[in-house]
Protein backbone atom coordinates (compact mmCIF):
# COMPACT_ATOMS: atom_id res chain seq x y z
CA UNK A 1 0.00 0.00 0.00
CA UNK A 2 1.63 3.32 -0.74
CA UNK A 3 2.68 5.57 1.59
CA UNK A 4 0.36 7.98 0.87
CA UNK A 5 -3.26 8.86 0.00
CA UNK A 6 -2.90 8.23 -3.92
CA UNK A 7 -5.33 6.96 -6.64
CA UNK A 8 -4.77 2.70 -5.66
CA UNK A 9 -6.11 2.19 -9.61
CA UNK A 10 -3.31 3.88 -11.05
CA UNK A 11 -0.16 1.74 -11.43
CA UNK A 12 3.21 2.78 -10.23
CA UNK A 13 4.16 6.16 -10.94
CA UNK A 14 1.26 7.50 -12.37
CA UNK A 15 -0.96 7.42 -8.99
CA UNK A 16 2.29 9.62 -7.69
CA UNK A 17 1.90 11.71 -10.45
CA UNK A 18 -1.61 12.10 -10.24
CA UNK A 19 -1.65 13.54 -6.71
CA UNK A 20 0.89 16.44 -7.93
CA UNK A 21 0.05 17.44 -10.96
CA UNK A 22 2.93 20.44 -10.80
CA UNK A 23 5.78 18.27 -10.58
CA UNK A 24 3.98 15.44 -12.80
CA UNK A 25 3.99 18.09 -16.18
CA UNK A 26 7.97 18.63 -16.21
CA UNK A 27 8.63 15.12 -14.97
CA UNK A 28 6.56 14.24 -18.13
CA UNK A 29 8.15 16.35 -20.20
CA UNK A 30 11.41 15.19 -19.43
CA UNK A 31 11.01 11.62 -19.86
CA UNK A 32 9.63 12.44 -23.81
CA UNK A 33 12.17 14.61 -24.57
CA UNK A 34 15.06 12.07 -23.27
CA UNK A 35 13.42 8.91 -24.19
CA UNK A 36 10.68 9.99 -27.72
CA UNK A 37 13.89 11.30 -29.32
CA UNK A 38 16.01 9.11 -31.69
CA UNK A 39 18.82 11.43 -32.69
CA UNK A 40 21.42 9.51 -32.11
CA UNK A 41 20.62 6.59 -29.59
CA UNK A 42 17.84 4.99 -30.69
CA UNK A 43 14.59 5.06 -28.75
CA UNK A 44 15.11 1.16 -27.95
CA UNK A 45 18.54 2.19 -26.59
CA UNK A 46 17.48 4.67 -24.52
CA UNK A 47 15.14 2.49 -22.74
CA UNK A 48 17.29 -0.69 -22.76
CA UNK A 49 19.45 2.07 -20.71
CA UNK A 50 16.68 3.05 -18.26
CA UNK A 51 15.47 -0.35 -17.86
CA UNK A 52 19.04 -1.40 -17.48
CA UNK A 53 19.81 0.87 -14.13
CA UNK A 54 15.53 -0.19 -12.91
CA UNK A 55 16.92 -3.56 -12.41
CA UNK A 56 20.30 -2.62 -10.46
CA UNK A 57 18.08 0.01 -8.42
CA UNK A 58 15.94 -3.57 -8.14
CA UNK A 59 12.58 -1.52 -9.01
CA UNK A 60 10.38 -3.82 -10.11
CA UNK A 61 7.97 -1.38 -11.94
CA UNK A 62 10.46 0.59 -13.75
CA UNK A 63 12.54 -2.53 -14.54
CA UNK A 64 9.38 -4.51 -16.47
CA UNK A 65 7.71 -1.37 -17.85
CA UNK A 66 10.21 0.23 -19.36
CA UNK A 67 11.88 -3.27 -20.57
CA UNK A 68 8.22 -4.13 -22.26
CA UNK A 69 8.68 -0.59 -23.99
CA UNK A 70 12.04 -1.54 -25.21
CA UNK A 71 10.75 -4.85 -26.46
CA UNK A 72 7.80 -2.68 -28.50
CA UNK A 73 10.88 -1.09 -30.20
CA UNK A 74 12.37 -4.34 -30.85
CA UNK A 75 9.61 -5.66 -32.57
CA UNK A 76 8.94 -8.43 -29.80
CA UNK A 77 12.30 -9.23 -29.19
CA UNK A 78 11.79 -9.86 -25.55
CA UNK A 79 14.93 -12.31 -25.48
CA UNK A 80 16.82 -9.60 -26.07
CA UNK A 81 15.98 -7.73 -23.66
CA UNK A 82 16.09 -10.07 -20.68
CA UNK A 83 20.08 -10.76 -21.93
CA UNK A 84 20.41 -7.13 -21.39
CA UNK A 85 18.84 -7.65 -18.05
CA UNK A 86 20.75 -10.46 -17.16
CA UNK A 87 23.89 -9.86 -18.53
CA UNK A 88 24.04 -7.10 -21.21
CA UNK A 89 28.04 -7.95 -21.71
CA UNK A 90 27.06 -11.26 -23.44
CA UNK A 91 23.94 -9.51 -25.19
CA UNK A 92 23.66 -9.13 -28.84
CA UNK A 93 23.94 -5.26 -28.76
CA UNK A 94 26.61 -2.97 -30.19
CA UNK A 95 29.53 -2.35 -28.59
CA UNK A 96 28.60 1.29 -28.19
CA UNK A 97 25.64 0.28 -26.85
CA UNK A 98 27.86 -2.16 -23.83
CA UNK A 99 30.04 1.04 -23.28
CA UNK A 100 27.51 3.20 -22.58
CA UNK A 101 25.53 0.90 -20.31
CA UNK A 102 28.84 0.54 -18.45
CA UNK A 103 28.88 4.49 -18.07
CA UNK A 104 25.00 4.29 -16.88
CA UNK A 105 25.57 1.21 -14.34
CA UNK A 106 28.24 3.36 -12.53
CA UNK A 107 26.14 6.38 -12.12
CA UNK A 108 23.69 4.09 -10.82
CA UNK A 109 26.20 4.11 -8.04
CA UNK A 110 27.30 7.23 -7.81
CA UNK A 111 28.23 10.21 -10.21
CA UNK A 112 31.84 10.22 -8.96
CA UNK A 113 32.01 6.73 -10.25
CA UNK A 114 32.28 7.78 -13.74
CA UNK A 115 35.74 7.46 -14.97
CA UNK A 116 37.61 9.21 -17.32
CA UNK A 117 38.26 5.33 -19.00
CA UNK A 118 35.12 4.73 -19.13
CA UNK A 119 34.38 7.84 -21.64
CA UNK A 120 37.61 6.84 -23.53
CA UNK A 121 36.24 3.37 -23.97
CA UNK A 122 32.72 4.97 -24.97
CA UNK A 123 34.60 7.42 -27.57
CA UNK A 124 36.41 4.08 -28.85
CA UNK A 125 32.83 2.50 -29.60
CA UNK A 126 31.77 5.32 -31.19
CA UNK A 127 29.99 7.34 -29.02
CA UNK A 128 29.73 11.01 -29.60
CA UNK A 129 29.51 13.88 -26.74
CA UNK A 130 25.74 14.00 -27.10
CA UNK A 131 25.50 9.86 -26.67
CA UNK A 132 27.27 10.74 -23.46
CA UNK A 133 25.40 13.09 -22.31
CA UNK A 134 21.56 11.59 -22.83
CA UNK A 135 23.25 8.43 -21.42
CA UNK A 136 23.66 10.19 -17.94
CA UNK A 137 20.86 11.84 -17.81
CA UNK A 138 18.47 8.74 -19.09
CA UNK A 139 20.98 6.84 -15.91
CA UNK A 140 20.10 9.97 -13.44
CA UNK A 141 16.95 10.49 -14.11
CA UNK A 142 16.11 6.47 -13.11
CA UNK A 143 17.67 7.11 -9.98
CA UNK A 144 15.19 9.75 -9.62
CA UNK A 145 12.32 8.02 -10.71
CA UNK A 146 13.06 4.59 -8.77
CA UNK A 147 13.56 6.07 -6.20
CA UNK A 148 10.09 8.47 -6.09
CA UNK A 149 8.12 4.99 -6.65
CA UNK A 150 9.85 2.79 -4.26
CA UNK A 151 10.46 5.49 -1.58
CA UNK A 152 6.30 6.07 -2.01
CA UNK A 153 5.79 2.36 -1.79
CA UNK A 154 3.89 2.69 -5.01
CA UNK A 155 1.34 -0.10 -6.25
CA UNK A 156 3.28 -2.42 -8.26
CA UNK A 157 1.28 -4.84 -10.72
CA UNK A 158 2.20 -8.35 -10.27
CA UNK A 159 0.28 -9.57 -13.42
CA UNK A 160 2.89 -9.46 -16.30
CA UNK A 161 0.01 -9.06 -18.69
CA UNK A 162 -0.66 -5.90 -17.82
CA UNK A 163 2.88 -4.28 -18.60
CA UNK A 164 3.14 -4.93 -22.24
CA UNK A 165 -0.99 -3.43 -22.80
CA UNK A 166 0.49 -0.19 -21.06
CA UNK A 167 3.82 -0.13 -23.12
CA UNK A 168 2.05 0.11 -26.21
CA UNK A 169 0.32 3.26 -25.30
CA UNK A 170 3.48 4.71 -24.41
CA UNK A 171 4.96 3.51 -27.72
CA UNK A 172 1.81 4.73 -29.35
CA UNK A 173 1.61 8.11 -27.63
CA UNK A 174 4.58 9.28 -25.53
CA UNK A 175 4.63 10.26 -21.79
CA UNK A 176 2.24 12.91 -22.32
CA UNK A 177 0.12 13.83 -19.04
CA UNK A 178 -2.36 12.74 -20.64
CA UNK A 179 -1.26 9.00 -20.38
CA UNK A 180 -0.09 9.61 -17.00
CA UNK A 181 -3.63 11.00 -15.81
CA UNK A 182 -5.73 8.78 -17.07
CA UNK A 183 -6.64 5.23 -15.34
CA UNK A 184 -6.22 2.22 -17.41
CA UNK A 185 -5.88 -1.40 -17.03
CA UNK A 186 -2.18 -1.50 -17.46
CA UNK B 1 37.08 19.13 -16.81
CA UNK B 2 33.98 18.26 -18.09
CA UNK B 3 34.17 14.94 -20.01
CA UNK B 4 31.67 16.57 -22.98
CA UNK B 5 32.53 19.77 -24.76
CA UNK B 6 30.69 22.39 -23.09
CA UNK B 7 31.02 25.88 -22.36
CA UNK B 8 33.39 26.03 -19.43
CA UNK B 9 32.01 29.25 -18.55
CA UNK B 10 29.05 27.97 -17.06
CA UNK B 11 29.63 26.57 -13.56
CA UNK B 12 28.04 22.99 -12.65
CA UNK B 13 25.05 21.66 -14.59
CA UNK B 14 24.14 25.54 -15.74
CA UNK B 15 26.75 24.37 -18.52
CA UNK B 16 24.75 20.95 -19.14
CA UNK B 17 21.88 22.38 -19.65
CA UNK B 18 22.77 24.57 -21.93
CA UNK B 19 24.42 21.86 -23.76
CA UNK B 20 20.79 20.24 -24.36
CA UNK B 21 17.86 22.41 -23.85
CA UNK B 22 14.96 20.31 -24.87
CA UNK B 23 16.04 18.31 -21.40
CA UNK B 24 17.02 21.51 -19.78
CA UNK B 25 13.62 23.21 -20.00
CA UNK B 26 11.71 20.38 -17.94
CA UNK B 27 14.55 20.22 -15.00
CA UNK B 28 13.77 23.74 -14.73
CA UNK B 29 10.25 23.62 -14.57
CA UNK B 30 10.64 20.74 -12.09
CA UNK B 31 13.34 22.66 -9.81
CA UNK B 32 11.24 25.55 -9.92
CA UNK B 33 8.06 24.08 -8.88
CA UNK B 34 9.23 21.64 -6.82
CA UNK B 35 11.62 24.10 -4.78
CA UNK B 36 10.08 27.61 -4.84
CA UNK B 37 6.42 26.51 -3.86
CA UNK B 38 6.11 27.36 -0.11
CA UNK B 39 3.13 25.18 0.39
CA UNK B 40 3.03 23.33 3.65
CA UNK B 41 6.84 23.13 3.63
CA UNK B 42 8.78 26.37 3.29
CA UNK B 43 11.76 27.11 0.41
CA UNK B 44 14.53 26.97 3.28
CA UNK B 45 13.39 23.53 4.26
CA UNK B 46 13.05 22.10 0.84
CA UNK B 47 16.48 23.53 0.15
CA UNK B 48 18.14 22.14 2.96
CA UNK B 49 16.17 18.60 1.83
CA UNK B 50 18.06 19.25 -1.51
CA UNK B 51 21.40 20.23 0.27
CA UNK B 52 21.67 17.54 2.58
CA UNK B 53 20.89 15.22 -0.07
CA UNK B 54 23.59 16.86 -2.10
CA UNK B 55 26.41 16.49 0.95
CA UNK B 56 25.34 12.48 1.27
CA UNK B 57 25.72 12.62 -2.62
CA UNK B 58 29.34 14.22 -2.04
CA UNK B 59 28.41 16.66 -4.81
CA UNK B 60 30.19 19.36 -3.78
CA UNK B 61 28.47 21.85 -6.21
CA UNK B 62 24.88 21.41 -5.67
CA UNK B 63 25.67 20.73 -1.45
CA UNK B 64 27.42 24.14 -1.55
CA UNK B 65 24.57 26.00 -4.46
CA UNK B 66 21.75 24.54 -2.41
CA UNK B 67 23.06 25.59 0.85
CA UNK B 68 23.35 29.24 0.22
CA UNK B 69 20.10 29.40 -1.52
CA UNK B 70 19.05 28.50 1.85
CA UNK B 71 21.05 30.94 3.72
CA UNK B 72 19.60 33.35 1.70
CA UNK B 73 15.68 32.21 2.70
CA UNK B 74 17.20 31.88 6.45
CA UNK B 75 17.99 35.51 6.42
CA UNK B 76 22.33 34.68 6.28
CA UNK B 77 22.06 32.08 9.44
CA UNK B 78 25.16 29.93 7.37
CA UNK B 79 25.47 28.80 11.06
CA UNK B 80 22.33 26.75 10.94
CA UNK B 81 22.67 25.33 7.22
CA UNK B 82 26.52 24.38 8.45
CA UNK B 83 24.41 22.51 11.56
CA UNK B 84 22.06 20.58 9.42
CA UNK B 85 24.77 19.58 6.81
CA UNK B 86 26.86 18.43 9.67
CA UNK B 87 24.56 16.69 12.00
CA UNK B 88 20.66 17.34 11.28
CA UNK B 89 19.86 15.10 14.45
CA UNK B 90 21.35 18.10 16.81
CA UNK B 91 20.19 21.25 14.44
CA UNK B 92 18.43 23.41 15.48
CA UNK B 93 15.29 23.00 13.15
CA UNK B 94 11.32 21.93 13.72
CA UNK B 95 10.95 17.59 14.93
CA UNK B 96 9.30 17.56 11.64
CA UNK B 97 11.80 18.85 9.36
CA UNK B 98 14.47 16.01 11.11
CA UNK B 99 11.85 13.08 10.45
CA UNK B 100 11.68 14.31 7.05
CA UNK B 101 15.52 14.55 6.74
CA UNK B 102 15.02 10.85 8.08
CA UNK B 103 13.48 9.90 5.14
CA UNK B 104 15.46 11.85 2.40
CA UNK B 105 18.37 9.81 3.96
CA UNK B 106 16.91 6.85 3.25
CA UNK B 107 15.89 7.97 -0.04
CA UNK B 108 19.89 8.66 -0.75
CA UNK B 109 20.51 5.25 -0.19
CA UNK B 110 17.78 3.32 -2.24
CA UNK B 111 13.56 4.07 -2.35
CA UNK B 112 13.36 0.59 -1.01
CA UNK B 113 15.52 1.86 2.56
CA UNK B 114 12.40 3.97 3.39
CA UNK B 115 10.39 1.67 5.76
CA UNK B 116 6.82 2.21 6.99
CA UNK B 117 8.08 3.66 10.69
CA UNK B 118 10.20 6.54 9.18
CA UNK B 119 6.25 7.55 7.58
CA UNK B 120 4.96 7.05 10.67
CA UNK B 121 7.73 9.22 12.32
CA UNK B 122 7.14 11.74 10.17
CA UNK B 123 3.34 11.49 10.95
CA UNK B 124 3.61 11.98 14.47
CA UNK B 125 6.05 15.00 14.05
CA UNK B 126 2.76 16.54 11.92
CA UNK B 127 3.69 16.06 8.21
CA UNK B 128 1.17 15.52 5.65
CA UNK B 129 0.55 13.99 2.56
CA UNK B 130 2.23 16.54 0.78
CA UNK B 131 5.02 17.04 2.91
CA UNK B 132 5.95 13.60 2.52
CA UNK B 133 5.73 13.34 -1.61
CA UNK B 134 7.55 16.44 -1.73
CA UNK B 135 10.53 15.19 0.57
CA UNK B 136 10.54 12.18 -1.32
CA UNK B 137 10.51 13.52 -4.65
CA UNK B 138 12.85 16.33 -3.74
CA UNK B 139 15.64 13.91 -2.13
CA UNK B 140 14.86 11.76 -5.90
CA UNK B 141 15.35 14.34 -7.89
CA UNK B 142 19.14 15.72 -6.42
CA UNK B 143 19.79 12.15 -7.14
CA UNK B 144 19.37 12.92 -10.37
CA UNK B 145 21.03 16.15 -10.57
CA UNK B 146 23.99 14.85 -8.20
CA UNK B 147 24.79 12.23 -11.07
CA UNK B 148 24.21 14.26 -13.46
CA UNK B 149 26.45 17.27 -12.15
CA UNK B 150 29.13 14.57 -11.27
CA UNK B 151 29.01 11.93 -13.42
CA UNK B 152 29.92 14.33 -16.56
CA UNK B 153 32.35 16.11 -14.42
CA UNK B 154 30.79 19.28 -13.99
CA UNK B 155 33.21 22.32 -13.86
CA UNK B 156 32.97 23.03 -10.02
CA UNK B 157 33.97 26.43 -8.30
CA UNK B 158 36.08 26.17 -5.80
CA UNK B 159 35.88 29.70 -4.87
CA UNK B 160 33.11 29.85 -2.28
CA UNK B 161 32.70 33.58 -2.88
CA UNK B 162 31.21 32.84 -6.01
CA UNK B 163 27.81 30.56 -4.48
CA UNK B 164 26.36 33.60 -2.24
CA UNK B 165 26.52 35.85 -5.60
CA UNK B 166 24.68 32.79 -7.62
CA UNK B 167 22.24 31.75 -4.95
CA UNK B 168 20.78 35.54 -4.87
CA UNK B 169 19.87 35.17 -8.28
CA UNK B 170 18.06 32.04 -7.68
CA UNK B 171 16.12 33.64 -4.78
CA UNK B 172 14.78 36.39 -6.60
CA UNK B 173 14.57 34.94 -10.15
CA UNK B 174 13.65 31.43 -9.82
CA UNK B 175 15.20 28.63 -11.73
CA UNK B 176 13.79 29.38 -15.23
CA UNK B 177 16.07 28.39 -18.03
CA UNK B 178 16.87 32.37 -18.65
CA UNK B 179 19.01 31.74 -15.20
CA UNK B 180 20.64 28.42 -16.33
CA UNK B 181 21.74 29.50 -19.60
CA UNK B 182 22.73 32.98 -18.92
CA UNK B 183 26.89 33.20 -18.28
CA UNK B 184 27.89 35.28 -15.43
CA UNK B 185 30.44 35.14 -12.42
CA UNK B 186 28.52 32.56 -10.47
Amino acid sequence: MPYINVDENLPGIRALLAFRPETATPIGVLAENLLRTSDSLSRADRELIGMYVSSLNDCFYCNHSHGEIAVCYLNGNRDLVEAVRQNYKEAAISEKLKSLLQIAAKVQISGKAVLPEDITNARQQGASDRDIHDTVLIAAAFCMMNRYVDGLNAVTPLDMSTYPLRANQIVEKGYGNHIFLQPNNA
